[in-house]
Parts: structure tokens; sequence; C-alpha cells
């Protein structure tokens, strides 16, 4: 096995070089850190992972959990790794000193969430759901909600959850039927199937602590009659003991990859005896949950660039060290082999790779910066940071997980027949990043979010920004030697993108909805390249930057090879928008057109 | 599971409305046949592949085969399934009549192949290669060779194998350093390391036939020094009995996918007592290899067209099954919610699968009618398809497999979270599948072999006659009414290729072979859109003319769905040589430019 799952030095150079996250601690929120504790965070965050998660990697997933006697028993690393999180502060690591948090910016903690990641995916989601179900409670729940429940969350004795997802009721949550009957002490009775429950129970924390979606008896139809309730495995008695409360797992879903976690069908209510707990206001379930799932979206973004950042250092090692053929310039068979990094064509696969992670990584990092603005800042910065995040959202869950499964699949083809045999890692990273683009709402909803919700908010205010944003950059390096015509064709993709959008505005206008959002899926796509191009140039001015004050020879080659990465993104990658570019362009609507029969013979 | 893993109807409109296959019986070779009989093969082999392999497709991935004393253990499965090639004549299908073969065209040939991949790839392999393997034989074995090994083959007894592959030799087969020492009787001895060797022992067959590559002792260095043995796992005494020949399996691979294979590493004559057998001429052996590569070649193609076949049927299954949200124009959530067939991104992922496979197989069936022709024909026609089979091959080895991994995700995702689980099949079609761009030559491998070879061969010849041959479809086309401009388009797309054609010439004339072949497989991804953008302008043209003799209402549906996919074709998918053309025509060649040590940091 490789003995590198991520770049301490990318991570680095995006926050400090590219981002500026340092300039965070100018706020008030973030006035008790500095820079060097930020590095501190990141250096205790990568020994952990590398002690902890990486060395269970492949034995969680030869391992995967069981449903034994009611209970799903995962492996032993899972409860080392709970307490860890939560004696370390991991899990509190962003949430609020009055809440005994660590008041980082989420930048930092998406950084370290991608370490974790990178080190062993199925580790890393126990420590963060349980965080995502915390702030919620911290977010919308009562002092009495918060007291009880929070402060084991964040101990990492208690897990937590999303549960969301039923049988009928998967991208389409206004169909849940989980009912809650209210009762006379404020509680509510819960009755309901969930499915796809991510850590819905398991032996490495004590209690499990669902954030449940469920229905007031009597509620208006739909999306608007969706309550939140904390329901827990075990409930607390009036003598402060934990009994049963009535939630059976039915079955554990035996999965292509992600094994070393356990996704649960739960059972709520079967014997009548399920109570559960109002979050906030009746009615107010989804608006709630959408809070923490923008969050959530981007977490889902950080894990599959994580497993395609490992994969990438796997293929990489391989591939200085595996000597097979000769230069196509020197073919006597009589020379030595070459490692086939040598070739232009692995060149070009480890290339694909590093841009697709380092790029990733970029936007991610950079949806979390604005998501800091938006907590930290003030007046009309604090709301441009809001709506960049909002649009940012979508394409920073769905680039890195589609471009994810991509990229894994180029890790297995640099091993060739190796990379389809369990004796290396690659084919566990191509199945574990597979559920990225499932996962916390399909490629097909965040096209629906993207082109159907953000595009057009607030008078189409975001996007206004967003295109703002990007401008900016490229009237700055434009200004930078060695970026050649580079900007001036992120420029032309930008307004390609405009004459685009105004297309499908107008089909909007004369063809309905229907036609307007058919191929949202591209325009995301679409949508994504171009954003990955603005983060590259960004990181092309940065390492021109750096360059300029030279240093060792290692820096230099690490500058170098930025440079050669952001010219691979510009001259592969974002020319790849030239094909939805011109479908979108087009008066066709046969998705729209063609029916359920056409598919029969 | 679902209960279809291919369309009878879409074989025979490929077979018969499209390529005329039934003209074939006009040559001499195939004259002792007519479209009964194909049609009775088809027949026949759907059924043999519904009763007999299909049954077994998951339980043999559930459970592959093991490595037990010395032996690898296979699902019982497999001896009754080559017990059935063999009575059936399915393995000696193409072969002539005077070996005791069907003599049948190549093109039903491949029809069955995919067929039988379909049900279940895995458990066509072993078939198929002892046909290949027996084809070597017969094509250049002595009378004695021949009569020795080739009956139990055909019978379905013995397994046959193709033995290229060494640790330190897999794309470079220059480099292999298995020896064959000559001895006094006229075999040799051999001694070595074989690696990746598919059915290279199992418990379904009574002996294995490896059609091995070997170094005589003293041969030149490079391919020119590699010859072909036969070598069996057990050899027969003079007495006729049959004895251990000094082949040891030292471990079987576990791997992604493709589970119901062994795939086996081989020690060969450890103990001096391996003996192997000539076939034809000394330091002939990669010349022979390659006649039947390039059918292997094809052979994978048609695996990977089968596995992403019936990931589509499972998926449309689904689709036409699974009730989820509603209509974008009706949202009321009173209303029950749609199948998920209705959703237009639905409806896109589902053609993309049908447009993969439904296309992939039209080009892969016309390469077949193409050796078909030069194996039956004469004289200029019989130069012509020899010359658009070679520059066909690398393309239906790699359009079918890349795309396959593309198409078996989309099955996955019209699934949802239900994809990911095993209780649905998309998962293994995924697995299942990645194994095609690496086995039989790397997609890298073929595109180098399409640009560096084929393009220039014979002065450009074959690359002349293709363009010829789409540019006749595209004549044929523009007399239709209803195709639009889609023949101009394809027109478009033929000179945007030659002109990137042209320009790389140029770049290999003025910076050399390194920055030539750089992209070759962007220059072959290019190459493979327009091929069957080619081919779904063939089947337009065949459907237009089967809605002309309007019949049921069924067949009206099919006409119709077929037209639907090819218009998909051409707005979805042609686009796509857009970016990979843009690229092709750049100066930046930054993959032959960066270092390896740009990737370090």
């Amino acid at each position: 096995m490789a003995d590198k799952f991520f770049s301490e030095r990318n991570l680095k150079f995006l926050l400090y070089e590219v981002l500026n996250t340092q300039h965070l601690t100018k706020f008030e929120t973030f006035a008790n850190h500095s820079r060097q504790m930020f590095d501190m965070v990141i250096d205790a965050c990568a020994k952990l992972a590398g002690d902890l998660l990486w060395p269970c990697f492949e034995e969680m997933d030869k391992n995967p959990p069981e449903l034994k006697d009611g209970r799903v028993h995962v492996h032993p690393s899972v409860k080392k790794i709970m307490k860890e999180a939560g004696d370390g502060g991991w899990i509190g690591l962003r949430f609020p000193e009055e809440h005994n948090g660590e008041q980082l910016p989420a930048v930092i903690g998406s950084a370290c969430e991608f370490i974790f990641s990178a080190a062993n995916y199925s580790a890393s989601v126990y420590a963060h759901l349980t965080a995502g179900a915390a702030h919620l409670i911290i977010s919308f729940g009562s002092r009495e909600l918060i007291g009880t429940y929070v402060p084991n969350m964040l101990a990492g004795k208690w897990q937590g959850t999303m549960a969301l997802t039923e049988p009928q009721a998967g991208s389409s949550l206004s169909d849940i039927t989980t009912t809650a009957i209210p009762q006379n002490d404020g509680t509510y009775k819960i009755k309901g199937q969930k499915i796809f429950i991510s850590a819905g129970d398991h032996t490495g924390a004590d209690n499990v602590i669902h954030l449940m979606l469920a229905k007031i008896e009597g509620a208006p139809p739909g999306v608007k009659g969706i309550s939140l309730f904390v329901v827990p495995r075990l409930r607390i008695t009036d003598s402060g003991q934990l009994v049963g409360n009535d939630i059976t797992v039915t079955q554990i879903y035996h999965k292509l990859g992600y094994r070393g976690a356990p996704i649960t069908e739960l059972s709520i209510g079967e014997k009548d005896d399920c109570i559960g707990f109002l979050v906030g206001e009746p009615h107010q379930g989804l608006r709630y949950m959408f809070r923490m799932m923008n969050e959530a979206r981007i977490n889902v973004g950080i894990g599959a660039a994580g497993i395609a950042s490992a994969a990438y250092y796997a293929a990489l090692e391989y591939a200085k060290a595996r000597p097979q053929g000769r230069k196509i310039t020197s073919k006597d068979p009589a020379l030595p082999q070459v490692p086939i990094i040598e070739h232009a064509d692995v060149k070009r696969m480890l290339l694909f790779q590093r841009a697709v992670v380092e790029g990733s990584m970029s936007l991610l990092l950079q949806s979390a910066l604005y998501a800091d603005l938006d907590n930290a800042g003030e007046g009309e910065g604090r709301e441009r940071a809001s709506l960049l995040l909002e649009i940012l959202t979508p394409v920073a869950k769905t680039y890195p997980s589609e471009m994810g499964v991509l990229s894994t699949s180029q890790s297995i083809q640099c091993f060739g027949g190796y990379g389809y045999c369990e004796d290396f890692p690659a084919e566990q990273y191509y199945r574990d990043v597979r559920i990225h683009p499932i996962h916390e709402g399909t490629t097909g909803i965040q096209g629906m979010d993207l082109l159907g919700r953000k595009i057009m908010m607030k008078n189409g205010q975001a996007f206004k920004l967003y295109l703002d944003e990007i401008r900016q950059t490229i009237v700055q390096a434009k200004k930078l030697p060695d970026t050649a015509a580079y900007p001036e064709i992120l420029e032309n993709a930008l307004r390609t993108l405009e004459k685009v959008t105004q297309h499908l505005i107008s089909v909007a206008q004369s063809k309905g909805p229907e036609a307007y959002l058919a191929d949202a899926t591209l325009y995301l796509e679409m949508f994504g390249i171009i954003t990955v191009a603005w983060q590259w140039l960004k990181q092309a001015a940065a390492a021109l930057k750096g360059l300029q004050n030279k240093k060792s020879k290692k820096d230099i080659h690490f500058y170098e090879g930025k440079l050669f990465t952001f010219k691979y993104f510009f001259e592969y990658e974002l020319p790849k928008i030239e094909g939805p570019a011109k479908r979108l362009m087009s008066e066709a609507h046969l998705t729209v057109e063609m029916q359920a029969e056409h598919f029969n013979d």
C-alpha cells in the first residue's frame, strides 16, 4: 500500500497562498486563532488520520458491518476513532465556544475532513455525521434538547444521523409518511420506516441520535407538512437510565463500496413505543434540514476529493516504480525498460487525476471560505458570500463526485491489470467513490437545484456575483506574465456560459419548465468545469508568485508542477464544455418528447 | 433480477435491416447457410444463454474460483456450460467444416458472443478462449498438433488459453523471458512465469491447452525472437495417458469483478519437466498471436457491449416500475408519484445507455462483417474489407469498453441508492465491465495502434477507405426525408477529423513521434464517437425504411425509438468530439515536456 494519501504541501498552498485563509483571524469570531493554530490543527489531523484511520482502510472494507441479534457490529477501530474524535475536539471543531466547540473556521474544518476522508472515507463519516446532527440541534433545538444530547455527541459517545429517506420517498421527500402523534407531555410518538440511514446503529457508540423527518398527524400535504425530530435509539428515563426506544434495524445494505460504514434500514415504533422530540417549530423540518444539507453536500464533495486524492497518490507511486516499455524515441529492446511515468499517456492520466483532486479541493475550500464569511462577516460582504455559497453548493457537491469516479478509474488504468486486483488499493477507491454522485441528492437533483433555483434566485443576483468573482480573477491574471492566453480563454468560456444561460431562460419562457430543466445535468457539468478552471487560474497566479520568491529546488518543482497542471486543465479539461454547450443551445427537446413506449421493442 | 439482458429485436434489426447479413450466403464459404439458419442459431443461443448462463450470473460472482491443493475450483456450472458449448457446436461455430466446425459467418458468431456475454460475461469466456486458442492451432499448427488438440477443445473437454503476459512484460511483450530449449525429438523444454492467464486452470475442463509465447534459446532480442508454443497442462504419453506437464498455478487473482472466471499466475517448468510444441515457424510467435489478438480485441468490445446491454435492461425495467416524484409541470403532492422513466433526466440516462449499447453492437457487427468479407470475399472487395477491419479494430475494442464503464455507471445512477447495493445487479455489471479497457491491450495501447500504425498503414489507404465508407452512408442518408441536418453534421465531423489528422501528421514531422502520439488516446476517443455516429446514421436510414412499411404498433414504437436514439447520439454524443478536437489542434505538448519530478511536492 502507498504511504501517502494526500499532500500537506498542496493543502497549505491552497489555504495560505491561494485563499489567504490566515486573514479570517481578523474577524471577531476567529480572533482567538492564528495561522500557527491552523497549522497545528492540520498537523494533528494528519497524524491522527495516519495513525488511526489509514491503517484499517483495507481491513474495514474486507470486514464490513454485520447485523447480529438486532445490533450492527462494526470494526473495533470505530469505537477508538469515535473516542479520539471526541477527546481531541474533532467533532466540535467548528462549533461555537459556548457549546464547547473549538470555533475554528469551516475552511480549516474542511481541510481536516479532507484528510480524514483521504485516509479512510468510511471511518471518517461516523464523526462527521455526528457533528452534522449536533449542529442541527444547536441551531434549531431548545436549550433542553441541546443540554440533553449535544455534550455526549461532541464527546464521541453518541452517534448522530440524518434520517430522511423512506422506501417510497428518496429524491421525493414530499412523500414521506413517517408520522408523529402529539402526546400530552409535549413529546411525539413516532411510527414509520426509514431506509439508507448511515450509521443508523453500531457497536462503536453507546447511543444513536436520529435527526428524523416526520409528519405530525394532520399536517398539510407535501414538503410543507414535514417536521424535524430528535429520535434517540435509547431514550433517557426520568431516573436518568437509558432504555430502548422501539427502533429496530431491519437490515443493513451490502454495498459496492464504502463498506466500513453501516447503512441501515430502520423500523420505528413497531410496538407503538417510540418517543420523538420536536426540533424548533412544527412543519419547518425541511427548511431546518436543508440548512445542514448544504453543509452535508459540500462534505460529500470533500469525501470524493479525499478518495480521489488517495487513489492518485497510489497511482503516482506505482507509476514511478513500475518499469514497462521504452521511450517511443528509443525502442531498442537491449535498453532497460523505463518507469511508466516517462510515457506521455501515463503523465496525462496522472495530470487528469491531479487536476481533478487539486481543482476540487480548491473549489471546496473556496466554498468553505464563503461559509466562513457568511458566518463571521457583516453587511454586503456577508450577503455576497452567502449567495456565492448558495450557487456553488451544487457544483461543489457534484464536480468532485462525478470527476472522482473518473479519476479513480484512471488510477486503476495506471496500474494496468494490477489495478483490477484486490492486491492494490485502486479498486477499493473506485468502489468507495461511486456513492458520491448518489447520496445527499443525486447529480440530477443538483442540476435542477443549480438551474431551477440558484441561477434564478434573487433575480439572478447569485449568478451575477459568481461571474463577477471569476472576472476579478481574470483581470488580475491578465496582469501576470506567463499565463499566456489562458485568462482570455476563461473569459470566452464565461461568455459561452452566459449565452447558454440566456438561451435556456428563453426556452423556459417559450416551452415551459420541463424543456428548460431537461438538460440541467449537462448545464451543471459545464458550470462545474468553468468553476474549476477559475480555481486553477487562481492557483496559477499563486504559483507564479511563489516562483518569483524562488526558494529550494523542491519549491520550484512544486510551483512548476502546479503550472503544468493548470495548463493541463485549460488544454484538456476546459475544452470539454464545448460538447454540452453545443447541446444546450439546440432546439431539439427529444428527452421531453420521447415517451416510455419508445423504449419498448 | 430483470428478466431481459438483450434485445433480440434489435439484434435482428442490425443483422438484417442495417447490415444485410443475409447477403453473405451468396459467398461460397457460407453457401450452405440461409437467413433461416442464422435465425435458428441465434434463437438457440438465446435459449442456452437464458437457461444455463443467466441463472448463475450472481452466484458465480458471489462464489469465485478458489485455489485448493494446486487446482482451481470453479462453480459447477462451468463444466455444464463447457459441455453444452462443445456438444452444441458453439465453440466451433466459425470453424471450417473440414475441422468439424459450423462454418458460420463471424457476424453470426459475434451476435452469439454478445448474447452469451450479456447473460453472464464470466461464464462466456471459457468457451470463447478455447475457440481462440484452437483457431490459432488450426491456422498455424501442424496437422499433428491439430489432430492431437483441436477435437477435444472443440468438444469443450479441454480448455484453451492465451499465455502472453509476464511480471516484467505486460504491455511490453518484447520483454518476455520465458524460454524454450530445443530437445532432440523436436519438442522444447519450457521454463518461465506467466501472469494474468485467464482460465489458466480449472475443474470445469479435463485439460488446459496453453498457447504460450516464449523465446527459443539464442533467439534475437525483442519481438523478433518470440515464438508460439502449445503447452498443455497435462501432456499425452506415448501410451496415450495424460500426465502432469510441470505447470503450477502459484496464485489466482482476487478481482474487482469478472469473478466467475479464474485469472491465474503460472509457474512453468520448475522441475525442468515442461514440454512445449512449436506452432509454425520459430520467431513468428507475435505475428501469429496478433492474427488472433485482433479477433480477441473485437471480442473484448462484444463482452463490454453485452454487459452494458444487461445493465441497460435492468435500469430500464426499474425505471418503468419505480414511482418517484412528479412531472415538473404538476407538482401537487396529492397526485400519485410517476414512474421515474417519465422524468426527462432519467430518459436521458436511459438513452445514453441505449445509444452506447446499440451503437457499439452496430460497430462490432460491422467489424465482424468486414472479417467475413475478408475471409470469404475476393480481390479488391476483400482487400478493402481487410483494411477497414484493421482500422476499426482498436475502435471496436475501445469504444464499447470505455463507454461500457460509463454506461453501467449510468445504470447504477438510474437505480439511485439501490444501484449501490448488491440486491440489484447494476453494481456487478459496473465491476465486471471495468476489465475491458485493460485486457487485450489497454486503451492507451489501442490509441497508439490507431494513430501510430493504422492511420499511416499502406500510405493512409485504410483511413481513406474509412472516410469513403462513411461518406457513402452520408450520401445515401441525405436522400432520405426526416434525417434533417444530421448527415451534414457528420460530414462536418469528418472534416474536423481530417483536419486534426493532418495537423498531427505535421506535428510528427516537426516535433517527432513522442509529440505525435502523446494524445493518441484522445484521438481514438474522437475517432470512436465519429465511427459510432456513422453507425447510428446507418441505423436511422434502416429505421426510416422500416417505418415506411408500417406494421404493428409495436414495430412503429421500435422504429420511432430507434430514431429518438439516433437523434440523441447526434445531439448529445457527437458534440463530445469538440473538446478533444480543440485539444488535439493545440501546440502545447505539456505531457511531453513535464518531467517526473514535477509530480513531487
